[in-house]
């Protein structure tokens, strides 16, 4: 146990030097939540300093595969159950509070709380800055990790660093740099931008790191509602979309490879699919309800944005567009972006790939001896490939549909359940109709409901096989 | 062509035939649609001998892959085209006729007609007619021509008639007579029951017919509602599970392996899912709506049978149970019966090899280099039958939200678009919602959602890649 030991020593410490600058806010405030704060940070230190001191070893530092998917499920469970308790000085339940710990670090963005706009700014700042770690955590997850654990199909994704050694993060330590300094790098250039459109700094700050993890909080009940200006729509499509593509990619540019960005297979699909949705909701909307087109276009690209990133910002209350738009998100929220994001949802290179499968089926039916060998980018999808991305797309559906029925056990009306199961599993953010709609909320939902979405929220982020595999008694067997 | 010709000429004389008992009913009331049949009847006893006289050849009779599946798409797409016709004589459009017939063939049972009560006879026995013979020509394609074709899996159920040659029908008369003999017996032993538990003979025949086909066609707008018996109701489920069961397992206790209906791993999986469906509603609807256990019981088992087994009959208004009751009829709308049987959706074959390929999956991703065979029944299950099944799997849940963004676009409601789509793709019959609902009908829809849900009736029933594979620009190249 000594290495799991060590990374969640490490996560849990790195988690309380992300406090301070909350704590800050709501100490100079005089706000009652920055007890809260105060108490979490100095337990969370001293948890991950015993982690660490039992953890000391000389030995060099190095995960089995076990140990890599102990580690990677624990710290997705345990971060958010220490990220909830500063919200309990609001005065909510541990239940809602885990909900919105876990919708932040899953980079979710469904939430419980209202009266977002009078809320303690470090309240407000540790939700944003929970979504923003949990994005990068996640993205480290995407490149390092999962292609390590061939989780989904990961495997496709190998790099360097991580197809030749049956053990993981020796070559690692380079990528990580990278995609920090990426991170950071368009997370600043978000904020400075809407900070120039208009916001306050505060608001910049928050509403880039949200946009970047695709998560989808906002420092305001009204979301971008609230600010009434396409300027700063347009920057959030930008900043959506520049967090839902592969990072990966954005290493390869700046390594040199000037267009690696825009030859990528997966990255052309992903906008090309992208500017489709806003294309044809944008002349439904424009005709259905008689709005000119370029307001509609605005609207609808930000609308097919949120949702496809999985982010979950509302500019408009989309629901009042008619069915089609109830349709389109709810087919959006199963998309995703691409893969080594900090997008949620199947991603675009799985319906790729998925793609490929059926027509290579559909060549074999057709003349069952010729074998046709499916590519994808310079790879090959064998049958281990195929049948694990084809085991995860099933997953996704059909937790969808149990999630669902779950949910309307607990009473709750099949539309209500189908969009929060969804919304959940693709860490997407809001759901549709009365209640959890882009104007609504999670709150009223009963507490059995929020346990079995708040699971849904980690299922789905760790991709299902990450932790199911710890239900297999193989698993213990020693 | 030639064969093609000559099986649809078969196909057309063959419903010619059935179209006599329907004629003379109408002809003794005087009934105005008595004319429609005489007109349909002589049109296609023309056009099938025309076909007939076009593909008159010595040689012995035989098919290719590509002109059974030539053969098997137009089959399906022509013969509800004419038995479509005599509806038209109760001055309803043709839109709505051949989604009438089209729901009929597929064994769907979804209407757009009302006042069934007062309807001519012999439309009533027509549109019953239409879902028997839709039936057993589901069976006999599901375990001759299927497997064959290797279609979504398939060949895991070839048997020795389909997997020795390259060319098909050749041994698979004594199968037919087999399950013809079966499926007639059946009928008549429903149509008995029926009506010794107080059915008028013509509600018997026609209930039996609609039973066993797992169709749902009632001859009263209030299906089995109509009767307020609990006797006729468990009859209905006694069939409709008869109608679910694999047929190869009749044939094999017929021909002397007493006990092959229940070894089958198939059929014990169907029965423990269905008894756990009836009581999870059961217990559920009498908890919460206060009913004693054993009406709730009754109640639940003929719902649930009804949904999962794809017939579609409604004894009760069941949307009246609360949220819970929605939530379960939307996921039974997907499973399905048995291989082989009248029923259609994924089916629990499917299903059983999911898990099965879900349990290796997480094996392989704990110990990559460990390599687990997976089998069902006696077969092994390779990566080509393995990619198939979860190619169908995806393209089930696909189309699914495909044809429901389709119908909001025409103005539908996303639960009632959501409801009608998985009720037409796994020929169910009825939606959820108020106005397709088990009290409601398809009759409102536009035409561009009727056409929408004919499609996707024939595509689920033809399980897709039949039809998608005459896509393919290599199926039409020499």
């Amino acid at each position: 146990m000594t290495p799991v030991f060590r990374v969640l020593g490490g996560v849990f410490l790195g988690l309380a030097v992300f406090m301070a600058p909350p704590l800050l806010y709501d100490l100079s405030a005089g706000a009652a939540t920055a007890a809260y704060f105060v108490f979490t940070m100095v337990a969370t230190i001293f948890t991950g300093a015993t982690l660490l001191a039992l953890s000391a070893s000389s030995e060099p530092f190095d995960l089995t595969r076990r140990q890599a998917f102990l580690t990677t499920g624990l710290a997705w469970i345990l971060a958010p159950a220490i990220g909830a308790i500063p919200l309990l000085g609001l005065g909510v339940s541990y239940v809602d509070a885990y909900f919105e710990a876990v919708s932040g670090v899953t980079t979710t963005g469904s939430t419980v709380l209202t009266g977002l706009d009078d809320m303690p700014q470090g309240i407000l700042l540790w939700r944003s800055l929970l979504q923003w770690i949990g994005g990068i955590g996640f993205i480290g997850l995407g490149i390092i990790v999962m292609p390590f654990l061939r989780v989904g199909g990961m495997q496709l994704f190998q790099t360097e660093s991580s197809d030749t050694s049956e053990k993981i993060l020796a070559k690692s330590i380079e990528i990580t740099r990278w995609i920090a300094v990426i991170y950071f790098g368009l997370t600043a250039a978000a904020a400075i931008a809407y900070g120039v459109a208009g916001m306050s700094p505060f608001d910049a700050v928050n509403h880039a790191m949200t946009t970047l993890a695709t998560g989808g909080y906002s420092t305001h009940d009204a979301s971008f509602g609230y600010f009434r200006s396409p300027a700063i729509e347009w920057i959030g499509v930008v900043f959506m979309v520049g967090g839902a593509l592969p990072f990966v990619a954005y290493i390869r540019t700046l390594r040199g490879r000037t267009w690696a960005l825009f030859t990528d297979v997966q990255v052309r699909a992903f906008l090309a699919y992208l500017f489709a949705a806003w294309s044809i909701v944008a002349v439904t909307h424009s005709t259905v309800n008689h709005v000119p087109f370029f307001d509609a276009f605005r609207m609808a690209a930000f609308t097919a944005t949120s949702i496809i990133t999985t982010t979950g910002y509302a500019s408009t209350d989309y629901q009042l567009w008619g069915p089609f738009a109830f349709g389109a998100v709810f087919l959006f929220t199963f998309t995703g972006g691409c893969s080594g994001s900090t997008t949620g949802g199947i991603k675009i290179y799985r319906f790729q790939i998925l793609a490929r499968l059926a027509h290579a089926h559909l060549t074999r039916l057709l003349s069952p001896s010729q074998v046709k060998v499916v590519t994808y980018s310079t790879r090959r999808v064998d049958s281990e490939i195929a049948i694990a991305i084809q085991t995860f797309i099933g997953a996704v559906l059909i937790s969808e549909l149990a999630v669902s029925i779950v949910l309307t056990w607990f009473g709750i009306d099949l539309l209500t359940a189908l969009t929060a199961a969804a919304t959940a599993i693709s860490n997407v953010g809001p759901g549709l109709g009365p209640i959890i709609g882009p104007a609504g909320n999670f709150a009223s939902l009963p507490d059995g409901a929020k346990i079995a979405l708040t699971a849904a929220m980690i299922l789905g982020r760790l991709e299902y096989f990450t932790l199911l595999v710890m239900l297999t008694p193989a698993f213990w067997r020693d």
